[in-house]
């Protein structure tokens, strides 16, 4: 079983950790709130004090961190792991930031010999928990095979995307997709509504057509259609419309910075973030179908 | 076995009323094309010289036209069959039309005692060929009842919308919807590209993943992808962009008259519209994805 | 002076009528509303109690209505003008119609020997009182001609925009931009305010810039920056949503018709049909500067 | 007469040095590009082997460079001003760049108790000849009131936008509504035309009417209508589409930051990317217009 330093014990990081140690490895946390660190030392972590000394000895550091800068902090400032890492240390970041961090850190540490993937995941709070996330990795391929015994501990589902900073542009092109796929699904069912049609046959009726998609098959926006989902809970939970305008905000400048033309895409970050402004930030990305019922 | 009058032999009328014929049904058929009569004929099918000679005895009457004018014309004009049929005669219209026609003619016939349903396929010429299409029904549920076996006949799945126009309405939803799907994944597809990703990488991630939909399942719009899809035949067959915007403005209308808010597909209809300004309207619908490829 | 006949004494057609009898014309008026027509008795108008009488030895025709059907109703139906008007009748519709059905008006009552234009206004129930309207003229030129010293008792502006039916397309193409202006221009305000700039500040500079537009020189939306505009007063009076939200249903049918590819005009549509169906229809149209605004 | 250190001396850059030169400033220089630094030296100015001794004793230095890091480098790097400037200078930059680095310089400057203000400038090479330009400046009143002086040899209109960065942020704003104006009156134009009608006829209308704005009045799209415009001479000279795409990336970056919702923005920005990727990066930006135009 393999030494791990990990960085970041949030909703999504503290359940990743304790799925290492539930699958035997020998793993040390750190966190700023010590609350978090009590809790997994509780579940047999050890921890540390400071970066400097969680950094020693591992094989492999893991960091899940609310963004770029963060990212930034923990392995390029002053005080950074790039001081300290050997390099036997591989480095995970399953962090969501912009694919040129991901570079640019994956850079930095390649000059001193320490091997670095990207790997954002996908699947939520519930699949941190069930160990059932999804790993969308960018790197080297010998990297990659270094990491995905690791990882399986976590998740369920690895890809290789490519080089570094394709798990990240691969996340995000999926988002940007997936909030299409949200958006155009509502507006086809409110239209179906509006012209005096059961959005229950609606939807079926699309399941086994060309418009079938993952919100119709897992996520239905529409309330009383599925059980279980978002919608049929007053969209509580899930994935909430300020994460997908965060991760369309990072698909846009990707697309700025690749000189991609990206319309529904751009029109699904002016949706979400009107849909934000108009007070739904922390509710489900699916309560976007409610932006299209007639409330006259 | 029943009587049925067959109205409309084009490329996808002409295989329809073949597949009644081998389903054993007595099959009269009419077309101003006589080449397409004639060619039935030697399949087994009566013919009739005009709409009321093909109208008498008929227990059904199903009619696949161009367009609302035709479908008004046939049923409702002063020559029209809506001054022949008799009580006992069911009327299925398989053209895709806007749903205030199709409400239009069910009312009318349905004053004079005539049931009447909707019922717009997806699938294609090949579908239709193959016996495989899908109809979308919109109508009573008695008439429902009794058109299924009939089009049991031409097609594999049979869906029963709603009341009349459902069917249209549903069908123009779908496809609505579809083309959100097909330009959806070309920018993401081409946004990962742009950024050193592999596109067969990235459709079998986001097939895993939240960005699933049909159009990564069985019609990958970038050339290479997958086989046997009209992107890797230059485009050729499949289901045209000139198509796709008739469907799209049939959408908008619908939206229109509805006061349904559909930003999405409104877009949808004006990039497809560009795209057959810019000569693609003979190509397959999925061409889009060549819109935003990096053609500097 | 002329013998004319007015068809349609509402909010518009009131006032309209109103300045042609202060301008000394021969005015017989018609409308279902006994009162209007009573209103306009006092001020020196003639009635007629059908639309045949009214049509007896006039030389001018004017009609505004609410709607294409309205304007079919009058002249094509079995009791329809077309059976009675004289070759020495010239006909002016103002009502803001589909181009088509004026096409289609023209071309029969033209069969007749009938001349007829198309004429909408811009310039709203204001404009109507002070006899300050602009008209946007589609027909011949001697119509055109003819029509002139007609309409300048009713309005400032009298353009000529073309044949048959380009009267209406100009108003069409103008409303649509106008819409764009609006939405564009609340945008970039909010955009301004968002990051801590004055909007009047900010208006004053894009006014002298790149940036200048109509709304920005007499209609700004921004509540505050401008006096005795609608977006001062709770964004009463001026034009109202749901106007535009009928404006930009024709032109969306009329662009869908000509196969032309208006991303931003469909935006646009999309957006004020969002915004009534939110429950602002009645306000004016500036109002949409409120659906950018953050409610958080 | 003041003593002013210039830095950046391209096609923007090196007119307006020389046009403070023209107001009798003492001018000295600096640019990379030495035929660009004797150009000027022919025309009266200083110049400076390096930004240390170009700073001394100056009472003004301006900077007109392409891009944020540019910026950073000449003011905030190791070798950076902010380590020679005296509190008496007052700093003024004139590129384009985002309000974010404009405030960062703004403020580590002012630590150090030198004045900055942005003065991101709009009118072109042609204003910048003729000394014509529009300055949009951020910072405080008094300094503003201390550059009016010197930016009034370079230009015509000298708007204060507000504090520091508000310089930036209009001028994004103004080109946001810009693009949208630009691509708004090409669609109006070209439905106008699909439907038969003659684009001057129609220009003329709506310049008339509500949809008037500053590309029908100084810069209209279509070839024909306006002598002296880039759309009359093959779309040569003006502004460059690829200017356009990279403001309305700065626009987009903005507002993603400000959570300010600009679907019109957004799509212009889609809009403008597609079209140079389609090969018109260098055309000007009024070229829009032809991705509109029937091409079948």
């Amino acid at each position: 079983m393999a030494k791990i330093g990990f960085i970041g014990l949030g909703n999504m990081g503290g359940p990743m950790a304790e799925n290492l140690l539930k699958a035997g490895h020998d793993v040390t946390v750190f966190d700023l709130n010590t609350e978090a660190v009590k809790n997994l030392e509780g579940l047999g972590a050890r921890s540390a004090s400071n970066l400097q000394t969680l950094a020693q000895d591992k094989e492999f550091i893991v960091t899940m961190l609310p963004a770029s800068q963060h990212v930034k902090n923990v392995y390029l400032s002053d005080e950074g792991l790039i001081h300290t890492l050997s390099a036997e240390c591989v480095v995970i970041d399953s962090s969501t930031i912009d694919a040129a961090t991901a570079k640019l850190v994956a850079q930095q540490l390649g000059e001193r010999g320490v091997q670095f993937v990207d790997a954002p995941v996908s699947g939520g709070v519930g699949g941190a928990k069930a160990g059932t996330l999804t790993f969308i990795v960018g790197g080297e391929q010998k990297t990659f095979s270094a990491v995905e015994p690791i990882l399986s501990a976590m998740g369920k589902n690895i890809f290789h995307a490519g080089d570094h900073g394709a798990g990240q542009v691969a996340k995000i092109c999926n988002n940007m997709l997936l909030s299409i796929l949200m958006v155009g699904t509502s507006e086809a069912l409110q239209m179906a509504i509006d012209n005096g049609l059961d959005p229950k046959v609606m939807s079926d009726i699309m399941l086994k057509s060309s418009g079938r998609n993952w919100t119709l098959e897992l996520y239905n926006p529409c309330p009383g259609v599925m059980d279980n989902v978002p919608s049929s809970n007053q969209y509580q939970g899930g994935f909430m419309v300020d994460l997908m305008k965060k991760d369309l905000g990072l698909a846009m400048e990707t697309a700025t910075h690749s000189s991609s033309s990206t319309p529904m895409g751009a029109l699904a970050q002016s949706l979400y973030t009107l849909h934000s402004q108009h007070g739904y930030g922390k509710q489900d990305f699916s309560s976007i179908f409610t932006m299209f019922e007639n409330k006259k």
